[in-house]
């Protein structure tokens, strides 16, 4: 461990900040909590009105204490704070714990007393975890350094499953709930405002930590994303699995999330994007993430053909639909398994459900079957399902369970209140659960966990040298949006560029033209043409173009007297398959993501769009059009003619690009991008790039 | 009671047909349970082989017992229950349960078994549970007949929730875990395949029963529709609220329950709308079912705006953001109750969660806030999230909580393990969740919870007229089908048929025609015209007609030799804003459905259709409208034009009139319909309907 890690998890010296020597007190409970769960180290109450507190030698300050303090918890009230932590500075305090709220997530004041604080650190050795933040645990090191309630339980089972928290209560809520059922936790830490150190800086110490062999995440925004990467990298390469549970997946959610966090919060679903993205495991049931975590202590998985068998049918069906709610890919037991099981006398359908009835509770039966189902390459994991004999014979339904296991994944769902054969399950490592949604939510976030992705070095040396043409901050028309993506290699339908006076159109300048063409007026005030009478499709001849295009500008100057038309565009009518929308942004929480949806309001009504942290090669834009439920449409369903995936893909790469353009792109979108059939490659027909 | 019920739930003599000496054996079981919770009655164990069966005399026969027996449990291996249910009709038995299996569950011979069973109780007094049900629990009348396991516990707490189950298993689950937390139960009943007494028909029971206030059902399938629409309407009149959990709602899971129940099986979604339309309350999660009887006690919801307030930020949001998930309206508290608290100084903010932080934990504070809530006609339910003060001090934690609620739906979810307060408050009387997601489900289930409709009794006169023109079974032409859309008044696109032999066609039957049109291809042997170049649009003058009509009859019949053409349909090109679907059809488990969608395969794939039972009123097919996602397109979604809503509404209780036609139609669509702008109506554009 580092001497940073050293100091925040097993101090050997603490100083208690604001201690109470009132036991009643929320401030007195850090005292109680290190001394009922044996700290060993010295500890420190700093009260300026008492020499002592609860039995020991109080201080007036943290540098009135006579010997070096590792670890300062500091829970005074908010506007103390600042000089407590500069005497904790000056006293060269390794870590300093701040419970104390009113910073960042307390608005504009707040924000500046964080800076102040933040400002404090500079040059110093001290680091900081908080404000806003509850304590940390470490059960092995007998170290229980926080206000949390949930400290005052005796029995704290240590075990190998580190967490980390940006809700103080959570940490407290999961710990309990997990102490309940024999989950032995081996850090746990609350991050607070991480206002110094980050998620991101603990991945990495619980990755390089002895004790710590899985990693849990409860979080509502994600404050340092490439450190968070690179983390997550180090917590894989020990082979540390890394879940998550997120808040803020609904519009709500994340609307609280930025009043509760202090932070700016981006869409969730590219928070989601992101973690899956970096090779964090998203669980979306709350006991997923306690129950989950033997789930993901193998190898990540390289297929997600799921069985079930079940010595109950309701309770074997409950597994199934809420795995099929989920889209998992539940398999029947393929026909040599059921061969050789019939070779022992055991019949076995080819249901998706191994409904063994009351003949599995034999023993025999049941781990005759599992094993004969977990030996064939054509199931990557299994579900089983115990019912009553769990809650009366637990020995008995759980010793099958046991033998039968292999290193392939191996869930359980028991369907009565069966407390013995949980523990059993969970104390042999074999991940158990009690309800059938946080089972199949378990499975789920198990058979989309993805290793972490690298992110290729990527050049747009083309794009650049056509940004560089425009100011920082300027919003490009389309033509000059066009010719970005052009410099990409992405193929625009034919187009034509005019003046913006039709009645001195040269002919020459027309005579290129094929019909029927489109009319768009371009103007750099104008981002929703089609509102504006700005686009008119059909136009059959040169007359016809004139006319319109006279037309346009006496609608569009009507609606918006400022505009500034600067010509018209006109192109070739593309007839494709599908119009499709790619898009690049910063997401304000993860940064530069590369997205691609069905265009129209639909996918948005429907929030099908598949997202990915920028840039993606080739073979990813693939993952991401597979996301797509729409694109069904363009890959054979219902017998349509099938749309060219590969050039759609290679759009995808070459558009996520453009987060290495200087000047740098803010945002950027092609729409609509019209698909065409197999082999015929894509067009683009409009598009927008606005830079930073 | 009725004399029936009596004899289900508390006979005064009982019969185990089948009963094992042999203590070990699972047919020991009923009468282990019988004597252990203290049943009073009279008691037969019926064993040919034995004199004495475990203390008590035993018969050969349920006839050759000398007293009248009201219920005979028989758990005999398959083969021998025809003959022992023979013996039980003809000693007049009032009930018989058959818990032995192979019945229709089992394929064809065991269909052909039940249907014998079924012809032994014609003109008899014997009703039949099961077969393949697990038996019955009466806890007030102290009758525990059944081999399930859970009745070994001897803790079964009486209560008011009774059970009716389809799977005899998770009726053991159900009670098992409820009896943990201490929900009491009244009365519990499996009923296997349903061969002769139904769901329904215990529904009415219970109904009936002054033991139960709260009637759960645990369902695969639906067996009678039209029965326990009348059942749960008697339930509902009775002030007791029906709330179902229902497998089978994944496409996975739907085809499960064929296998396992024996049953036809429709659409998952028919019948979640079924059981909304019949006044049940559907929850989608386990626990909700267990937990949140509570929530539905009183009356049905008038508006489903939720308010949440916690003492945990951390929890509060988990609540928030699954309630978003589930797209519940979560409001702040009103303006007026903020000031009210602020005159008391309780500062409260406008955020979607009333987050009290630790000063909420005082418990005058949260009672105050729950109360000024609670008084807001703008609040229809409250949802309450206690921290860690639930686990430490519950009785402090739960007294404000019980202090402060009024006649409104509130629920409670604890964030730590804490089963006392969850106890104090489920003895309350009060919805208590461990499981955020169960909190999130139940409060859904209640903001969808609807009374019963009533079906209004509907005529389809013209519309029969013009459906005895064709054979039962035949499936009928576009123009046949336009015909049959015109006599329920829904309005079509102009149209003219002309014959098959575009050479000849007469010059004053294509006079009338308005171009641009369409041309479609009339063949009863032509169901997808568009795959076989059977539809051309955009055509300009008679001239492009003909040829495109000749063209037509070449392409189709190259695709389909065989195919007969009776002739071509044109019709004027409608411009419109929408393109949508409507469709009667009968669901092979709730019976006649019309369903509304947007047309084309994104409504299929996003399963973004509404489906309610035939008929609907204009004002419930409003309601249709609203559930469809797409339709904010014509809702003013994005400012794009309105479309003619109420036209569609209308359309929609037009085609579900179909249910009244004679000769009975088997499906019937309109696909397209195009929705005009707001006040111009509707198009139908093609359809199709199929006699039975």
């Amino acid at each position: 461990m580092t001497e940073l890690a050293e100091a925040i998890f097993r101090p050997k010296a603490i100083a208690l900040v604001g201690a109470s020597a009132d036991s009643g007190k929320h401030s007195a409970l850090p005292q109680r909590h290190l001394a009922q769960h044996g700290y060993a180290g010295a500890l420190y109450p700093i009260n300026p009105r008492r020499t002592e507190v609860l039995g020991l030698k109080a201080y007036a300050s943290v540098s009135a204490v006579p010997s070096p303090v590792d670890h300062a918890y500091i829970m005074l009230p908010t506007e103390q704070v600042l000089a407590a932590a500069r005497d904790c500075v000056s006293a060269g305090v390794r870590c300093m714990t701040i419970m104390s709220n009113g910073f960042a997530e307390a608005g504009e004041v707040g924000h500046e007393r964080q800076s102040q604080l933040l400002a404090l650190l500079t040059g110093s050795r001290t680091r900081l975890l908080g404000p806003n933040a509850l304590g940390v645990v470490d059960l092995h090191a007998k170290v229980a350094l926080s206000a949390n309630e949930v400290l005052s339980l005796c029995e704290l089972p240590a075990g190998d499953v580190g967490l980390i928290s940006q809700s103080g209560s959570m940490l407290g809520a999961i710990l309990s709930r997990g102490a309940a059922r024999g989950v032995g936790f081996s850090k746990l830490v609350s991050v607070g405002n991480e206002a110094d150190i980050t998620v991101a800086e603990l991945v990495e110490i619980m990755a390089a930590d002895a004790h710590t062999r899985v990693i849990q995440l409860f979080i509502e925004t994600i404050r340092a994303p490439e450190a968070l990467r690179g983390a997550v990298a180090m917590a894989t390469a020990a082979g540390k699995p890394v879940l998550a549970y997120r808040l803020g997946r609904s519009a709500l959610g994340q609307e609280l999330a930025v009043s509760h966090t202090g932070a700016l919060t981006g869409s969730g679903r590219a928070a989601s994007a992101f973690l899956r993205d970096i090779g964090v495991a998203e669980v979306r049931n709350l006991d997923a993430l306690i129950d989950g975590a033997p789930l993901f202590r193998g190898a990540r998985p390289t297929g997600s053909r799921v069985a079930v068998m079940s010595t109950t049918g309701g309770g074997g069906a409950l597994v199934v639909d809420n795995l099929g709610e989920r889209d998992l890919h539940v398999s029947p037991p393929p026909a040599a398994a059921r061969e050789r099981l019939a070779q022992q006398g055991i019949a076995v359908g080819a249901a998706p459900l191994v409904d063994l009835t009351l003949a599995g509770t034999n023993p025999a039966t049941y781990g005759a079957v599992m094993r004969e189902v977990l030996a064939e390459d054509g199931i990557d994991a299994l579900v089983c399902v115990v019912g009553s004999s769990s809650q009366f014979r637990p020995e008995r339904a759980v010793a099958p369970i046991l033998a039968g296991r292999t290193g392939k994944p191996l869930a359980v769902f028991l369907t009565p209140q069966a407390d013995r054969s949980q523990r059993l399950l969970r104390e042999a490592g074999i991940a158990v659960f009690s309800q059938p949604e946080a089972c199949a939510d378990a499975m789920s976030a198990w058979a989309s966990w993805r290793a972490p992705r690298t992110l290729d070095t990527v050049r747009a040396d083309a794009a650049s040298e056509q940004l560089r043409r425009h100011a920082s901050g300027a919003t490009l028309n389309a033509v000059d949006s066009q010719a970005v993506f052009a410099s990409l290699g992405i193929e625009q339908v034919r187009e034509w560029v005019l003046h913006a006076d039709p009645g001195s159109w040269a002919r020459e300048a027309v005579s290129g033209i094929i019909y029927p063409c489109v009319l768009k007026v371009s103007s750099p005030d104008v981002p929703h043409r089609t509102e504006v009478g700005g686009v008119k499709l059909g136009i059959g001849d040169a007359d016809e173009l004139q006319a319109a295009a006279l037309e346009m500008r006496r609608s569009v100057t009507a609606a918006l007297p400022h505009a500034h038309i600067e010509g018209f565009q006109v192109q070739e009518t593309a007839r494709g398959l599908a119009e499709v929308l790619v898009g690049f942004s910063r997401d304000a929480t993860v940064g530069p993501v590369v997205s691609v949806g069905m265009g129209g309001v639909l996918s948005e009504l429907y929030h099908d769009v598949s997202i990915r942290p920028a840039p993606v090669s080739e073979q990813e834009a693939h993952a991401m059009i597979a996301e797509v439920k729409a694109f069904a449409a363009l890959k054979g369903y219902r017998n349509l003619p099938r749309g060219d995936v590969h050039a759609l893909a290679r759009t995808i790469a070459r558009v996520s690009t453009l987060v290495a353009a200087d000047p740098a792109v803010a945002e950027a979108e092609i729409n609509p991008l019209m698909v065409l059939g197999e082999g015929e490659g894509v067009r683009a027909l409009d598009g927008l790039v606005v830079l930073k």
